[in-house]
């Protein structure tokens, strides 16, 4: 009766010291636990997301060293873990010492590898490309091996063979993460094992995919779709390990969230791990029963490795909690390890009385305690009393410390340096003028890096930017003022979602009203001037309903949608399907020109000035399947309109 | 006797049309210079720096469309260009639809293919996954192609094979950029086309290699050797055409230097093209001879593209620039296209009388008229009347528009109302103290978001980061303060390149001192508090002569030194040699804890805050191998010291 242990554990990036001493810990509890086989995630020592800390041999060498060190710690145990496999005699297409992205085997001190690999490792096959995934600029993958050895890739590919005490033998098919996201690709590593397999009349007792995967929306999902097929067209269990964790790729800060899971031959869950929680869950193969805690082995209470306790039996319904539920457990343990890795004890945010900052408050809420937590409004003549009391509102509700700093002092001493300053030269004496746009900016900047910086500063911590991915979209925000900070918490957020996790948060989070209805109720507005005063109903010049969708379209969809997309999808009448807009477009537009002409204002700005401000816009907790940052390559270039959206346009207007 | 035209265009990305009528253009002109055979670049339609606009189908087959449309256009002539080649039926590994960076090859409204090749275009074979280059995110290349043919590579490349109206046959050897740079992979394009051609008795009449490739410090010399090596060993002449034009990642603005070249069967240099210019060149292939102004053939001037009168002989010396001349000349282009590109046309520069802010005025007016150039000087009472004085006199010396502008009062204003702040809430009432540091970190914010953000605003203009690499290395700079800026132009140069460059522009490009002496002369300070007074030799902390040497082998080399490899150099007496220092080590440090205590120093600011900041840096124009940006890809991790490192550290204190 093998006991197979789901090593879900925290992986520190860029730290193999850290990350060893946990996978040594992990096996000393494993082997508490009685388990013959631990599983633990990809790239395990490394981190996944490390940049190009790939390009420093010190650094490589070191992951290589670490992981040694692990291979001589399987002294009556079987470990499968992630790591850099290295050759020395060749080089990457780049130059580089030549890197894997690998499976490594270890029992009783010694490699277990398939007889067909060419490595005492296991090379991953596919390796991905897209969003924050770079595997190509780091890592030979196995086709490429085959290439050069002038033989197939399925001629490379074989299963780890174990035998253990009792005589019993575990063959395992191994495979990395995307080798099971095999659907877009040629050539797919779990066929081939299986299909080997069966000729060589060897059965697969399991297959195992180790994964360092972050968390997206909609991921898990399509996960369970593609794994419970596999696993009832195989006929075969599968373990699912992923990592929990914190990485980043500079500016899209992913987690991982783990959900370990076990499916059976039948393609039913058996068992999923928490999210975010580092556990090792031992499994009894046979049954694939997850072991309780009653069982006669001995249970060890270690600090960062908790074990559950399943009350599941073999076939478990997985629950798909809310958008807003999962949004919510991404971000608030993004937060939490974000400070935690950075330092930062005490947060400044800039609290209008709007929705955007008092979402990001109440999160904070969440994990800093609220006397850590310092919310400051920072009013003009323009922010209205009923804006200012809900900034104080919030601030009593979530028991922060609370100040007012007005700007407008600031303000008058600037315009008037400004106007009473005069430019010498050969254009001859040269005035400066203000203008209210001008003065807009002048304030969020004021605000931003003037006071939240000083004062964040001056107490020791950092300040927030409390951008949405609506105003991220189009640029509606001022560099340096409203779209400084230091991390954007809900920066992946369309303006609907930052609404429904402001509700989430007060019902079934604080479940009582710490932001205030009036925050929720009010129109947005960035009162700025005198033309956008909320007692007279002026707010953003943006109809959330419908932009947060038009937006959406230009950058989440796989394949992104262009003005000629939309036009045309306009003209055939399959606007509302395409965008999936909740009522018919001429709710929101009258006539074609009104609908054009607001899908070129926000095509320029979306393709124009806001690429230059999002290059130098804070980082963002990533929870969507795009985000802007490291998700989203973008170039600043001028927005393009092809000859077909020229044809369309003037077939309608 | 034919006659080939080098076409060196210029390129702008994501313009699929602009470029369309650039080569409609270019081969209107090629045909008045009857021209047999136009090359012109790689993605020429496109543009290569592109970033994600790939994700768009309409822009994709605005691309294609755009190549039909030049296909058709080549009556009476032969044309060869790079454009994106799609398959509508297969997907790329990502899932989406299946793009090849690829050469077309058209003569008569008719594509010319290779009979191997397994589309009616060219596959790139080798394709680049390094610094900005991002391949494999695109595009599949033609091993992958192979690998799902189950067919060898070698077997899908062909030659291009032309015939003229004379009977004339011309057969081409395509090659796509980085095929030629094949070093470092398993297969060699060119030696399977010239292996090829041996064997089926074709001879190759010419290689062409159709590239976009940035300018890089040693590029140029290092492509020379490698093609004048092969040109050499096959006896075959090869034409490199490279693009021109300012084309960007995002924080990574590259200039493509274009220096087209054309290398005779023994490896001389025939004809190189000067940088950074568009031109289409006649050559005639028997003689390896370009065609001057005198020849009977018609000349048109067409407005961007200039006709090069060349005076060469075949085999003609390409002297090489020094290193300042070519960053000026690289910056000097960068910045003119930037400012055309972004449409910006006055300039706002913080100028402090220091070396830095001096540097980027007189760039740019290298670029602009003067009187478009907005220099600030914005003291405080820590700013010394030599600096000052200093600022003054460079406004002077290149006749820009001058002001000085304080920033005292506003931050008398700012420490007066922080320190009559109080914070109220669970702590009690919270007084805000404002340290010296934080005072100091406040003065650069006012200077910049305030000052400069609002007066670049007044004006409609934009305001210039005047950081060099040495302070990006370890963020010795305040964000949202002298860090901010819509562009770094010296982000990428140390130091030492600075000052040597402030030295060319006096010399070589004003002939007098515009960057005065004393500027030069004056001992590097932010003055930004009494213990950074020049007047007192109080300045950087840094010694710039050794900190540039350790701070580029960071960063610089293929494979990135860490502390193990520099502790390991000195304690081994390498140091000197490893960084290429002028002087013995123990002149900049007295004891091994000295430098040891540095080294510790600066790493942790590298590998720490300082990413935080270049998260939230301006872009920054390329000129070195190795840029911050989108460059050298960066995730916020702790600072990492290997185990080895520790051990070597206990032998040295």
């Amino acid at each position: 009766m093998i006991r197979i242990g789901m090593g879900q554990i925290e992986i520190v990036p860029g730290n193999p010291r850290k990350n060893r001493d946990t996978i040594l810990q992990a096996i000393e509890y494993a082997k508490a636990l009685c388990i013959d086989s631990l599983i633990l995630p990809e790239l395990a020592l490394s981190g996944y997301l490390i940049g190009d800390a790939w390009d420093q041999p010190a650094f490589v060498n070191e992951c290589v060293a670490m992981g040694e060190t692990i291979i001589k710690a399987t002294d009556n145990i079987a470990v499968i873990f992630g790591n850099v496999g290295l050759d020395p005699d060749k080089t990457n297409f780049d130059g580089r010492p030549r890197k894997f992205n690998a499976i490594f085997a270890a029992q009783n001190g010694e490699l277990i590898t398939p007889q067909e690999a060419p490595y005492p490792f296991i090379i991953k096959t596919l390796n991905p490309n897209y969003r924050f995934f770079n595997e190509a600029r780091y890592f030979t993958p196995l086709p490429i091996v085959a290439q050069e050895l002038h033989r197939p890739v399925e001629e490379l590919l074989g299963l780890l063979p174990f035998t253990f005490k009792n005589g019993e033998t575990f063959n395992v098919a191994p495979l990395l993460c995307e080798d099971s996201w095999d659907e877009n690709y040629s050539f797919s590593p779990t066929t081939t094992l299986a299909d080997k397999s069966a000729i060589q009349n060897v059965p697969i007792h399991a297959f195992i995919n180790i994964s360092a995967s972050p968390f997206t929306l909609g991921k898990n999902e399509r996960r369970h779709r593609l794994f419970t097929e596999r696993a009832r067209a195989l006929k075969t269990p599968v373990f699912y390990i992923n990592s929990v964790g914190l990485q980043n790729n500079g500016k899209s800060i992913c987690t991982f969230d783990g959900q370990s899971t076990v499916y059976n031959r039948f393609g039913e869950i058996v068992t999923q791990l928490p999210a975010y929680e580092s556990i090792v869950q031992p499994v009894l193969l046979d049954k694939l029963k997850p072991v309780a805690n009653d069982d006669s082995c001995a249970m060890y209470g270690i600090a960062d490795l908790k074990d559950v306790h399943p009350t599941v039996k073999p076939a478990v319904e997985v629950p798909v909690p809310s958008e807003p539920a999962q949004i919510y457990h991404a971000l608030h343990y993004g937060l939490q390890s974000f400070l935690k890795q950075t330092g930062i004890k005490k947060i400044v945010i800039g609290v209008s009385g709007g929705i955007d900052s008092a979402l990001n408050a109440a999160l904070y809420a969440t994990v800093l305690d609220p006397s850590q937590i310092y919310l400051v409004n920072m009013p003009t003549r323009f922010n209205s009393t009923a804006t200012k009391d809900l900034a104080a509102q919030l601030a009593k509700n979530l028991g922060c410390q609370y100040a007012v700093c007005p700007v407008e002092d600031s303000l008058t001493l600037t315009v008037n340096q400004f106007e009473s300053l005069s430019f010498e030269g050969p254009n001859g004496s040269e005035q400066v003028k203000v203008s209210s746009f001008v003065k807009e900016n002048i304030q969020a900047r004021d605000r931003s890096a003037r006071i939240l910086a000083g004062l964040a500063a001056s107490v020791g911590g950092a300040f927030t930017c409390n951008g949405n991915k609506t105003e991220f979209t189009i640029g509606y925000a001022t560099l340096y003022g409203d779209l400084a900070g230091f991390l954007a918490a809900s920066g992946d957020l369309w303006k609907y979602q930052v609404y429904n996790l402001a509700d989430y948060l007060n019902k079934e989070i604080f479940k009582r009203e710490v932001i205030p209805q009036g925050t929720i109720d009010i129109i947005p507005s960035a009162e700025l001037s005198e033309n956008q005063d909320i007692t007279k109903g002026q707010g953003d010049p943006l109809q959330y309903e419908y932009h947060d969708r038009l937006f959406r379209s230009f950058i989440e969809p796989w394949n992104r949608m262009t003005p000629e997309d939309l036009l045309s999808a306009y003209k055939e009448n399959r606007l509302e399907t395409v965008l999936n807009l909740p009522k018919p477009i001429s709710n929101y537009f009258t006539s074609a020109s009104d609908f054009i002409a607001d899908l070129e204002r926000w095509w320029n700005s979306f393709a124009g000035l806001a690429v230059a401000k999002r290059i130098q816009s804070p980082p963002i907790i990533v929870v969507s399947r795009r985000a802007y940052g490291g998700d989203l390559l973008e170039s600043q270039m001028a927005p393009y309109y092809t000859e077909k959206y020229y044809e369309l346009k003037e077939t309608l207007v």
